[in-house]
């Protein structure tokens, strides 16, 4: 059976999801005309993006100054992209005028040539191509195509995409293997998969090939951002991070270890993976594999954020996992499930699905506020106000969600993650083959063969385990139907209209292959005991500590349920754990509550170290909550990873 | 009974103790020789120290560019103090020269006027008193005033004395409260206490007033360094710390919390110390008081160390304790050694004798390697060699021992201090009064009513609790012979002649006024247990942690002695400990072993996150070191605190 899979079509979705509906129906509703907003500036106490300001200044409808980082533009793309992912969905003219709009300045400040780098055309265009490493050109051009395919493919307007495409034409014929062509490679990766992206749909190799030479550029000797420092005057800036931090220290097939900006590590991984499945290339497909093995299983928190280190915003160590200091940055933890979803593609295991349902509910999820109006860029899986607001070397970690920042690639990364949710949640392939990673309720089709079948999917998860699939069909069609078997259920009970099935399991999927028809209903049942869970002792940080899930959702204790000092509670030797959904809390969550022991800090005032004296120790109720939902009720502690008694 | 003292005179007394007189006769034979030709960068392969380069160019004596930050005569400044002391002990020809020629060469460089900043001698002198913020001159001219007073009373000669008073003379009349005069102030305290010795040597109260103003103007409105950033342009460093890193944020004698850089606050301290006891100043005391407790009681290491942050070399915020990260500068810990004997001198309270205890033979001592030639400005309690060298935010910790800094302030302060210690070991005053704070074998000499008394004092200290004191004196003399009673000690007996006296006690010091006449002999014997310590629970660093110390020593653990990954052992939840005295290990110390747990690491290859099982433990015997002897061995890893089995 040919497992290679692609990812449902949006238009083929209707998300109606008990937790994720309200999620994506707030994207449309609040997060992206709020982030449009900020994007023009016009928010007023909330850090100005500048992003509407700069294009209008490169479009020439106004004179100032180019103000921000040199990748403003970038926001917009995904912004347009998220826009389009809506518009497949439903109707929305509201926000369908202001994409026009935003699309009318990008084209207005397209060059003779179609150069359309906003920063350069605002400061002088002689730096064309000139600061590879850092200057974000053919990263905003990436994050740009990306908006306009998905824009066109929403709404069939080309206007957009025929702008991008000149330019991206303009960069084929600037770079590339031949002798009088640029040797550069971009310093941020994500061209890499829009190219892929845009040769999906044009069916032009040219895109594709050009999105292999920039992926086997990299490390190739001499390392083309030496060469660059060298060429030109070596700044502050340049001198920084060297070809480590983008991934370019050597070649990315010899790869064994994720290195550098988190970020730019998994967006070159989505690319890898999606130009291995399609060229068949099983040398990159091994590289892939390494590196998805070096990030998941050495350098991973437990929440499906990566990146620990605030230096760089990148991979440290292995195993080197702060929790008070880690910068787990949101757009990271969302390249990982991008990533998760490019290995399924290629080769389903639940590995990459379980990883990809970890980031998702948790990393990712955490990055926006219940009001979907504020952000975090850093998600840290212990906060301590007090040493967040005095330490500077925790500056990087927010207490409370802000409203925008002035790099603020999370918030619109969110948004068009939200918006193709359905694309994670199902891949298939013209074999009929359906694959379900996610459980989310909604309503999708299937076509095979020419017939299309429509599954209707209601659950409750991640609340709960019970999973119904309810089928209709023209006719009757043979097709296997495979679904992930989470990591985390002991057991689980499938049911095909009412009678116990048998389903064969391979690498985390079980498969249902037999002939469906309408009527037929399939019901998952996965337990979700509450579950204790510890660190590889290799994790440092995490000896002697504990963190608590069920299903899916990493749970945290926060100071508002549980008081201050955290670090002094312990989660019982064999906790009894009951949960209650409570759906006027936090958005609707399930509460959990365990019992526990708190150590009586009885030292006296002025007393700083003593002979060690037997601890006492008082009952305490701890209350847990999921991680993802924490910081909506203002300023105060949070831990993940918390004290087991008695440890180790 | 009047309780003020002042410390022993150098030339009273001559250390021939087991522990610390191989370190001082080091300091004479290897450090300082080491040090000479290291300020003439004549060690290859060492980080150059352009000290007597840039004090060459500065004399006219050769041409060329100022090199290294513009506080390098400090270093020499100190050098030639410890000389000094050297000298005082016993005859060194050959370091006389080298600190004559040194001198020379200072005065060669000193201005019509008396000026003798060395940077802006050679870099421009329309710089002086424009960048009190950060231009160190008044500290350089402490410390070098520091020198002066100590090669003054060790050789009589008076060259480089003069030399410094009009140096000291010119700033007198630079600096000042009267309308027409420099409101600035040292943004590195140091001066301050140079002048009130500087007013002790030659009674001139224009000294102490001087100082007096430099500590009461820092805070005052409007704030001085502010004022000159505003006056010159502002540059990133002179932005880069504002008036609190200087403890100038407020008035000194409004200050409650340890604030800044840890050496420059303690530096203060001393100075205010010092004149309150001059001056009878008794706000002044008070707030050196609540000073001494914010830094005893919430903001020190167990080793004594001080100034947590490596941003800025500060202190942070109570109880913030990092052990991996740790700053813990072996200057701070000199620093709160000096602190200490002026509090001791004004109040005689074991909390600073056991304090300046602490810091002195584990904090400070940590900071010289057993050679005597390399040196640790960074003194962690926690090293995990692939962190130090991965995680750029512990750059700033070394594995091994250094062989110079380009700042390099410690090594030359850890040689004053070592060649002085009989300050800090006795305090005396006209009254007949003395005091033993520190328990050092040697024979010093006391003079009461013009008789003088000579102890002889015998002890294996730290080693053992021990230690015997021989009187002979022309006369019987009555006076008051105090001595502290460490905190560690649970109890101790005291012998006159043989007999066991009673001895009355106070602040934690044991008095015995009797009349002491040739042939008495006092043996003090404290009981020395191994003493298993727990920091507040406030420290979050430590929760379920112990430290293990036994008399002043901090016992830490080192890979050489038990493997690698320390994280993984425990001590038992009551231990057992040994204790040998190993004279051919590390200089000679004592080793110990207890029984402990090593928690076995059974996950598989690839498993990061899973279920918690329960933990395996394997018996394993520690082995404990001295904290001030680890890092002799080569590179490894490195505990002081270490998980407690079972926990809490």
């Amino acid at each position: 059976m040919n497992r290679i899979t692609r990812p449902l079509e949006l238009s083929m979705a209707k998300i109606t999801d008990f937790f994720w509906a309200r999620y994506i129906e707030l994207t449309r509703t609040e997060m992206l005309p709020y982030q449009w907003e900020v994007l023009n500036d016009r928010i007023p106490q909330v850090t100005p993006s500048y992003c509407i300001h700069n294009l209008r200044l490169a479009a020439g409808l106004e004179k100032g100054e180019y103000q921000g980082p040199n990748y403003q533009e970038s926001d917009l793309g995904k912004w347009i992209e998220a826009v389009g992912y809506v518009l497949v969905a439903r109707p929305d003219p509201a926000l369908e005028k202001k994409a026009d709009e935003a699309i009318d300045l990008i084209c207005a400040a397209q060059q003779e040539d179609g150069y359309l780098n906003i920063y350069n055309i605002v400061t002088g265009q002689e730096k064309r191509w000139t600061n590879m490493k850092d200057g974000h050109e053919l990263y905003c051009l990436g994050h740009l195509l990306e908006g306009a395919l998905s824009y066109y493919k929403a709404t069939g307007k080309d206007t957009f995409l025929n702008a991008m495409i000149r330019y991206t034409d303009l960069v084929d014929k600037t770079f590339g293997p031949e002798p009088e062509k640029h040797k550069g490679y971009p310093g941020h990766e994500e061209i890499e998969s829009a190219l892929i992206r845009l040769h999906e749909l044009t069916g032009n190799e040219r895109y594709l090939k050009l999105a292999k030479h920039f992926i086997d550029q990299r490390g190739q000797e001499p390392l083309y951002f030496d060469e660059e420092i060298n060429r030109y005057a070596p700044d502050a800036q340049r001198l920084a991070f060297r070809s480590r931090q983008y991934q370019a220290e050597i070649p990315v097939r010899e790869q064994h270890d994720a290195r550098g900006h988190a970020v730019r590590q998994v967006y070159l991984c989505v690319a890898m993976a999606e130009l291995s499945k399609i060229l068949d290339d099983k040398e990159l497909f091994a590289a892939c594999g390494r590196l998805w093995e070096s990030i998941t299983e050495r350098r991973m928190y437990i929440t499906g954020s990566i990146g620990s280190s605030a230096h760089g915003e990148a991979f440290s160590f292995d195993y080197d996992l702060p929790n008070d200091s880690a910068y787990a940055e949101t757009c990271a933890a969302i390249g990982l499930v991008f990533f998760a979803r490019r290995m399924l593609e290629i080769s389903p295991d639940s590995r990459y699905g379980d990883t990809m349902e970890r980031a998702l509910y948790n990393g990712v999820l955490s990055g926006i506020a219940l009001d979907g109006k504020s952000f975090f860029y850093v998600n840290p899986l212990e906060v301590w106000p007090d040493a967040v607001e005095k330490d500077p070397f925790k500056s990087h970690v927010k207490i409370e969600r802000q409203k925008w920042f002035g790099t603020s690639c999370c918030p619109p990364n969110v948004a068009r993650l939200l918006t193709s949710l359905a694309h994670y949640t199902f891949t298939l392939n013209n074999e009929g083959l359906l694959f379900m990673h996610l459980f989310i309720g909604g309503t999708y089709k299937h076509n095979v063969g020419g017939t299309e079948i429509t599954l209707d999917i209601e659950t409750r998860y991640p609340w709960d385990g019970l999973i119904k699939v309810s089928v209709s069909a023209a006719l009757p069609v043979n097709f296997p139907f495979a679904f992930r078997v989470p990591h985390w259920s002991p057991k689980y009970t499938v049911t095909i209209n009412g009678k116990e099935a048998a389903v064969p399991r391979k690498n985390g999927y079980a498969y249902l292959t037999r002939s469906w028809k309408t009527g037929d209903t399939l019901s998952i049942n996965f337990d979700m005991p509450v579950m204790v869970n510890r660190a590889n002792p290799a994790v440092r940080e995490n000896l002697g500590k504990v963190a608590v899930s069920k299903g899916p959702l990493i749970y945290c204790l926060e100071e508002a349920d549980n008081g201050k000092n955290l670090h002094l509670l312990y989660l019982a030797e064999n906790p009894d754990f009951t949960t209650v959904f409570k759906p006027d809390t936090l958005g609707g969550i399930s509460v959990m509550s365990s019992n526990g022991k708190e150590l009586i800090n009885n030292w006296p005032k002025g007393s700083l170290y003593r002979k060690a004296e037997p601890v006492l120790c008082a009952d305490k109720t701890l209350t847990w909550i999921p991680y993802y939902a924490w910081a909506n009720r203002g300023r105060g502690e949070m831990r993940v990873w918390v004290n087991h008694f008695p440890c180790p």
